[in-house]
């Protein structure tokens, strides 16, 4: 299975960035965690963020002519209106999880919407850093159901 | 650690209620599913179903008095309106975890709304049947990080 | 044909409660004219009552595991929020027609969305205790159609 | 009694018009039906209809005049938005049954809001051509009550 | 000066409708009250009533080719939602003055917005049917004015 | 006939302030206006100017002493926002007629809701200044009507 | 005088629940100093709380037929959507005073709207649990004023 | 304890105004019983009333000044916009208790919003002119809690 | 190929009515240069206007009967209300473009809704009268790619 | 350059009036530190403040009068609803800067609508008292701009 | 003449990218045959797509620079919220039609609004990829009406 | 003191663009302007401009690097959707003045929302291209005053 975890705008300054909300983790810390149990589930993992829309936009199309199998997407604040993300996932056939850090629900109003989880599998919110190796848990699950 | 999986209204019909949408497995199922996994981690489980919104409050109540550590919710159809279950989470000082079985976000826009949501640690909806083990491994991870 | 009539919360008080509005006659007075149109034309029907959402849930479910053939439902006050109800009548594969006793067009704009209707056969509405024979002449002119 | 059976907009194209939603039987064979019916009664039916909102309200005025006892009304789309249908039958002092052969509340939103509803006696919904009857029916029960 | 006096759908009731809103008066005594006036003042006038919409547009573009000055109009439930008037009135470049009956400022809520007083010189509103004659002296005024 | 004309905020400035919307006549002209058409008809006017609404509230109270028959009132800007006015308007039970000299209708949207003409017989706009004369004719035609 | 108080749900948590927004007397605390009160005034009280909708209805219900008088009732989150209670003390003819124990007007915003207050004598927000005496002495008041 | 009785607009005519809303005791039978129930609880007393919002904030200012304990404020229509009031409380550190001699919650909708009460300890509606001696009531269970 | 150009209210008066947004050529030019083009490609063309909405849905189901194969459809103001007219096009198997001449989106925001346009196959706005021609153009190519 | 230095309701309060929003500086203070400005270059001040919105309207109708060339203002409360402060800015043809001390943008929402500057040059707001130096400072670059 | 053809976010992905909505054809298909029609009417052809916003920006500013009299642009996702694309039309002056490949009228309710059509000359959506040939006709025409 | 000065899409163009809205200044002569400014204030200026949303995010993270005081930024149309920019100014500790040339209240209503104005100090609108300086002016008042 090959995978890409990709991260959007403000993510690469995880640690940095509001520890209260965002916890003390970098993101290069997670990569390594995520690292860590691809190695043990024969996993292939790449990795992408960046804070330019139209950058993830490009990757997620590559992904498709990559045979990536799933995403594991935490599009940061593009979540709420970017529906060419949205419209980007849904023009490749590559199942998609949505990852959020935060509760995104017990914030501002405006966080509470997602105009891409339609068009994903699911959507992971407020399991702080953890939400990612859930991510990689949920495909691991979802191989074996097949 | 002490979890209580909770389900609220219609989950009793899982298996039977339009397995297109809920799957085809039976609350049992999952329920023994997530026996095996709690017996390796040496948590133990309870259960409850309900379609009655004031049993499932009862019930909160009593996993207070019990030392329950976390909970795993489907509030069902009460996500979406029942603030009594929301005030009910808020007055006990348990983890509630809220996990949907179907991606709620492509569904219908009154589903999209989770009035219990603000008060969980997070949500998982879209990952099927899946979406309780992902859960219990929620607070596994969450008791590691602590 | 087995039917069942089910009536929700403060319909027990028909007759008693503000009878401009809902009329004088009684919920027995109008399951005994039911049962009269019922002998004529060898329809089975039961009656049930409840104030409990949840026990009105529990009904339907009861209903798909007893073969009944449909259901005439009027909701009462769940008809405006109670999303638990109409997820219990897409969980079974019953036909229900939701009837209302006052024309809810002409009352409070709250009682003029119903969150039941879109996953019934059809709504009836402002016919007085007349509504529910006129729900039973429903049933048995679509029987004739089939 | 003398009654008017009235239909706006399009229902002229009955059994031609999009038949899985408005099913096969035309307009024609509608009226014939409820001639049979209004014979063992003794009702004496007139029938109406239009595709143009003004026609539909001379109508209304005309029946006032030739004391029409009560109007089966299906107004089609004008149901939406023509007030100038609501306040023709304020105006006159006549019964009126609003009929529909959909179940509006499963189809488009904006087919929810019926403007007419508040000044009728009751309004039927997705019983397909058996509404007219039906509504036959409710007149008949209306007159033994009185 | 040459006037047209216009009356929208229902309006050929006066008199017969809801007496309490709409007062006692038919449209045949206003229109010889107007008369009256007109006389004195030596005001050529003429009237139109119709309960179709396209009738009532034909007969503005007529308007435009009789020269007619001005036209005290009053739309009846047309006001609220005929852009299709609206726009007739835009196309010919007549002064019109709206008028109503009853205050629709204390009625239904939809009452209270005219699509068509944005094109109008002016809106009288709850003077019965002495708005007529004030439209008309309304005229006056602005001729002396010019 | 004892009338009392009164004018809210801004409304001493008619005259200097923006010409194109509210025209060149001062506060005082209209006021000469009114008196001679007064005279004509042996009707008792007193005027009234205020910016503050509370001092325009005592006017009000002052007027049911003074056995005042009807008020003529521009609100103003208070026209849209000032419940206070309202309530004074329905704590007497004097008959009020509400003017405005431009067409608030094609203005800001914020100018078409009038909380005040609910508790008013009705109100005049778009007329200019000679709303005022048209309002004491209105006022004339009603006494002769009773 | 018979009056009941009854408590919706959570409100068996007091004391326990969030005490910096609901106060540290429990219910049974409260029931106490009313039942002083009570005493003092010759009046009779009963007493009632549970979790469930359905049987606060059935409790309402029942006091219409003791023959209660008053009731003073803090409905807790179905105050916010409960249009089954709201049916229910419409249906019976008792006074009933609606108490909360925090100032829902500065609270999240859903806690402000109040579904049940129209059919209420009035509402008491903010005195934490003196909200229940001071609705006690509403009573006595009343009773007085008579 | 020095508590200051504050009356918003239009209370000046309580008594002459709207009697089935507002009761027939004057603002001065109010004060007369307040000042009964003060001399038994050694509160000293002073009142004021005015139309005018800006010297209702002033006297807010002043009582800051004076030393006043507490506030029993009947804002009047002022309840539903006028945020300067809201900013005068919350400028000054003393107890407001909002009043309502009406059961505003079944009213006009607008009546249903204060933008005052955020700022109060409490509010108080419906118990018609008994609301002032409940308000003070309050301020002196709320003297005994502390 | 049969094609019907459809003009909607108002548009009678094109060339005569407002030119800045409309332009200057009239509906008959119009008419003409469509029929140029027309003979070109063996197109039998045919017209209709009418302001009455009920008119054109007659119209729309005359053109089911005489096997027209599309409809060029300027429905003028209906476009924004006529909910009878989408229902027409549905209920026939032809396919429509719908033509502004005007960019409606520039313009009131009430332009910018077609109710009529999600039975269309596409729309055209802002091209002036150039876009009857496209319309026609846009009907070839359709027929040259099938 | 002469200029007014305009306040609203409650900055009277400035210092005494919660420091952590609004500062320590009284509105003495600003108005010294802004005289010392002002004198430096040669720019005559005057100033007001006034917690009644009809006393600020009437000021500015005297500056006016006075020749006054620009107003520095902080509307207080009135900038979410006073259309009459607007209007009266609207009414004379001078100059205005909005200042505000605090970020409204990061308070509650209704403090972020501004009625009041759509008719000003510009808007200053989260500048603490610095707010009114730098108003001051734009005048003189837009002097000098000229 | 100098035309510009424009594509916005996952329109390099057409002919992969749901074919049953956008179809079959690759941008380099619709560009071929673009480049066709060019040739025959001496029209210079530029094309350019991206994905990033900016980067659409950017191009915008440069067809500026190099004289292109006109824009045919399908903006993509980016038609629903990109304010910054519709201000970059407007900071240029050249002639823009917008083109959507699908009826974007009877899909999901966000993709009916676009805030760039109002800076456009028209828009064009439904007509497959013939929309781009349809616009180019468009130009054609515009230009012989000049 | 350390001061970034960036400006968003469209800003490039400055003196070119729309000239009546934005005036004749370009982007050079504002920054030579705030360099003279800078240079008798010992402030060390630098400039960024850029259409791309995620560049500037990119400009935001690196100012936090260099050790930058304070930002004076100009986010063009991003202001109003832009919760990526938000948030980027959220992740790092900088002060930040957010600008706007035009008076964004008398524009078009979506441009009065800001969605990054909450995260910064302040906002200055209106002041043209005066409006850099002012905020340059208000990072020396604040220094001065911490």
């Amino acid at each position: 299975m090959k995978l890409l975890v990709m991260n959007g705008p403000n993510l690469n300054r995880l640690g940095k960035r509001e520890p209260t909300i965002y916890g003390r983790e970098s993101l290069q810390d997670i990569e390594n965690s995520l690292l860590e149990i691809a190695k043990e589930h024969a996993i292939q993992l790449s990795f992408f963020q960046s804070n330019t829309e139209g950058f993830l936009i490009d990757r997620i199309h590559e992904a498709a002519d990559e045979g990536i199998d799933g995403i594991i997407f935490n599009p940061g604040a593009y979540t709420h209106y970017s529906i060419a993300l949205r419209d980007a996932i849904a023009s490749v056939g590559i199942d998609v999880i949505e990852v959020h850090i935060s509760n995104i629900h017990n914030r501002e109003s405006f966080r509470q919407e997602s105009v891409i989880a339609p068009v994903c599998i699911g959507q992971l919110t407020g399991f702080g850093t953890d939400g990612y190796s859930l991510a990689l848990h949920a495909f691991l699950l979802r191989q074996k159901g097949e």
